[in-house]
């Protein structure tokens, strides 16, 4: 049969030349008994090591790679790849990992010797917060928020050569989930959003399983190269905070008074969503909402997070219907995801894009925020503090705050001698105008903007404050003022807000 | 706080402005009691009517609008659309529907009436397929394969303007599932790639259920507008085709013999997969392959489809760890996609993009596959017959033969007094180059590409006969011989093969 190479309302015809190669080669497959079926999964998408892997991406000198941190503190992955490509003489790569903890200290060594000579991330501790801040690399850190990363890439203004996935269950198609494995961690919201933007797409991991996995998180139309390792990390150190309520009377007050806010809003009916950190705080304040959902028979619509222990009792005790999980906080957390229906995925970008279709922050009745400084105009600063010192960073603080419909920062008036509610914050990390109530000992500040809230908190009879009677009072308790001024000195960071604008800057002291 | 225009190692700054309308619009939430949750749904997604979402898609005469089948002959989503879309005087639109049944019977009209001008499909029955040999589109209807029509949307070339989907559960936030509600189809695996590449996706539930969902099959970040209508169609018109294994003894011998063939073929081992259409000997097939599995103690990998209840008792058996889902092909397997665990949902994509890293038809061991007709070059045509009229069309028929080790396709010599193998087929659907073997009553042709098939089905003393010796035998079945030549008309349709190049055109005779 001839084909015409044009047809009217078609367009250029391009003829069928041939069944595609990977066909072709399947006569080669059948009939040979046993030999059959692990041959074609090896020919596939394993490799020997994590440098043949790496060869293969084509990846070249300049390159961005990509990682997550599930495993958070306990991540092994980062090194390994980055010894790899460290040892392959690899020079000026751009390192995209969602967060960066003590566990990849490598990497001051990499920036040192030009292996590495740009970051971005949402969350930065540790030995590689410290060398930014005392300005070892030769360009600024990039400091996202979570929604931000994932619509950095959906938009393609972070382009990813080759995003590596510590995978703590893999089969041989490519197919990989968190919740089987010695290293399980449970879902694996960050690199949901990579694997679909990236060039290549490496996945690491220590338990390999027969084809198919019988849970898929990421699945292989989405995954090239399978490397497996005999670990990718220490899953007992993904809890890196506290796990338990505080202690601490003003900490007690503070959730006490926290959970007064929410129950006088009127958000705390049927439906009633909620997110919190993993602060010994927010734990205590999630106990008290907790009592008050039990008491009136509230049945909430969901919790997100970052899920803790404590959030998966409230849902398996039916305070909430659903959990929405972008990454597990704890073992208790990575447990329920494998066992318990309901305890859902949640790519980043479902969690917190701002240019999706609308995210889960979106949906959030109450967060529960921390602050190491909140200032006069409620903005937050959770990125640098001391003179530009590197503490962390947004992750999802800002998201959550712009999406909640009622944002409550806890925090005491002063941490030792360093107050808490200062003036002007060193760094923004979070809008004021995102901000809707603080929380502290002394009292409740409500964000001026918010005359709905004023009113209902005061009509329950809740100790309503100043923003400035609470800087006066943490001024007084911490001994101190806060800084007088910001750091005039070199640019070592610069703060993208969650729509890519820049919000602010980390500089160092100037010099003398 | 000043920042600079652009800073060395990051490029421009663009300085943050505002948090976003969304979140400015949060103070008027909160604090309202009751008022407060429906509230924010609904100002968000839920629109009144179907014309309402038409209108605010800004869709435009000449755009693409795309489908899918879940419902199958059941569906009334469809219907619904484009009686609204007529009404309001639409013109030239391109119907991209994953397929079309006869349901969807009032695209005649509309093609006459010149709302519709383009059609793309994978498979086309009942009346507009008709129609459509008839002649009366204007331009060529395209069909695809399932894999095709994915990586068409995939790759840009099929740009779908809105995406319509058939939603049997959905919440205020744009969470779609196919378990709850009483339309349940199981999963949405075709317009799962619709909805992250379209420019607006409408969801049409007709069960709307409290934010969130339970269960999400496509989430929120891909949705842009819900609305909810008295029925989305009958799902008890789900299962269009038989369910019941053939009692005829020519069709049970066909499929005892196929078993053989998988048999024989070395691939019957642990970690066999397996996928077969819902016809009465594909069925058969099954039961023998069923009993050989049992009898050895195989446990297979997984089963692939077009899940039906045949396949859904072999998995619940334990015969298959997995069954990859993309469609439900009745009820039986609805309720056991939403009750068993290892019943996963299968993109398009995953299912049988080619140009993917990997989809799931590249890991079929066996495919059993049906043919209206199969020539003397294996070549096969379930896409057109009689001089242009079509029945059908690839579906994922290509696309399993492109990707299993061994493709069988099963088919008695005639069917009434039309022979089956001809010796060329009026227009091919797949190619030759991908089909192993061929059974019929009167023996078993292997494809003389398969030279190691031929060996080990000769070894096991099956009854191997040559393509031609079944033409001539199908001939003296019929009483007849096939199609002299083929239709050389107007061209009604361009057949493409999974990659979008063109393998074959449906034409109309030539008049007189």
């Amino acid at each position: 049969m001839t084909l015409p190479d044009h047809i009217d309302g078609y367009g250029p015809v391009q003829a069928f030349a041939a069944v595609d190669a990977r066909t072709v080669a399947k006569s080669m497959g059948a009939g040979r008994g046993s030999e059959t079926t692990p041959r074609r999964g090896s020919s596939e998408k394993l490799r020997e090591t994590l440098r043949a892997a790496i060869l293969e991406t084509g990846l070249r000198n300049g390159g961005t790679i990509s990682f997550h941190h599930h495993l958070r503190d306990g991540d092994d992955v980062l090194r390994r790849v980055m010894a790899e490509l460290a040892d392959l003489g690899f020079k000026g790569l751009r390192v995209a990992a969602s967060s960066i903890f003590p566990a990849h200290a490598c990497l001051v060594d990499y920036i040192r010797s030009g292996v590495v000579d740009r970051i971005v991330s949402s969350y930065i501790t540790g030995p590689v917060a410290e060398a930014i801040s005392a300005g070892a690399l030769p360009t600024p850190a990039v400091l996202q928020t979570h929604g931000g990363r994932a619509w950095a890439i959906e938009s393609g203004v972070l382009a990813i050569d080759v995003a590596f996935v510590a995978a703590p269950a893999a089969d041989s198609g490519g197919n990989l989930n968190g919740v089987d494995g010695k290293s399980a961690c449970g879902p694996l919201g960050y690199p949901m959003v990579d694997v679909r933007f990236a060039g290549h797409v490496v996945a690491v991991t220590d338990t390999l399983l027969d084809y198919p996995l019988s849970r898929i998180d990421i699945a292989q139309d989405l995954v090239d190269l399978v490397v497996v390792v005999d670990t990718i990390g220490d899953p007992a150190r993904i809890v890196s905070g506290t796990t338990r309520v505080t202690e601490d009377p003003d900490g007690l007050a503070i959730a006490r008074l926290a959970a007064e806010v929410i129950d006088a809003s009127g958000l705390l009916i049927d439906g009633f969503s909620f997110q919190t950190g993993a602060g010994g705080i927010s734990l205590a304040v999630a106990d008290s909402v907790a009592d008050l959902m039990r008491r009136r028979g509230i049945v909430g619509g969901f919790a997100a997070g970052g899920i803790t222990q404590g959030i998966v009792s409230m849902f398996r005790e039916g305070l909430f219907r659903v959990l929405f999980d972008v990454q597990c906080f704890d073992l208790a957390a990575v447990a329920s995801y494998r066992d318990d229906v309901g305890h859902l995925p949640m790519s980043a970008s479902l969690y917190a894009s701002p240019g999706g279709k609308g995210a889960v922050v979106d949906r959030l009745d109450v967060m529960i925020l921390g602050a190491a400084e909140i200032d006069t105009r409620f903005d937050v600063n959770v990125t640098a503090v001391g003179g530009g010192r590197i503490i962390g960073g947004s992750g999802g603080h800002a998201d959550t705050a712009a999406g909640a419909k009622l944002a409550i920062v806890t925090t005491k008036l002063a941490s030792r001698d360093n107050p808490k509610i200062v003036d002007r914050v060193e760094c923004i990390s979070t809008p004021g105008e995102s901000i809707d109530v603080v929380v502290t000992e002394a009292g409740i500040a409500v964000n001026p903007r918010r005359k709905d809230l004023i009113e209902v908190l005061g009509r329950a009879g809740l100790p309503l404050v100043s923003i400035e009677t609470l800087r006066r009072l943490s001024a007084q308790a911490a001994g101190r003022d806060g800084p007088a001024c910001r750091p005039q000195g070199r640019i070592v960071a610069v703060v993208e807000y969650r729509d890519g604008s820049v919000i602010d800057l980390v500089r160092q002291p100037l010099a003398g």
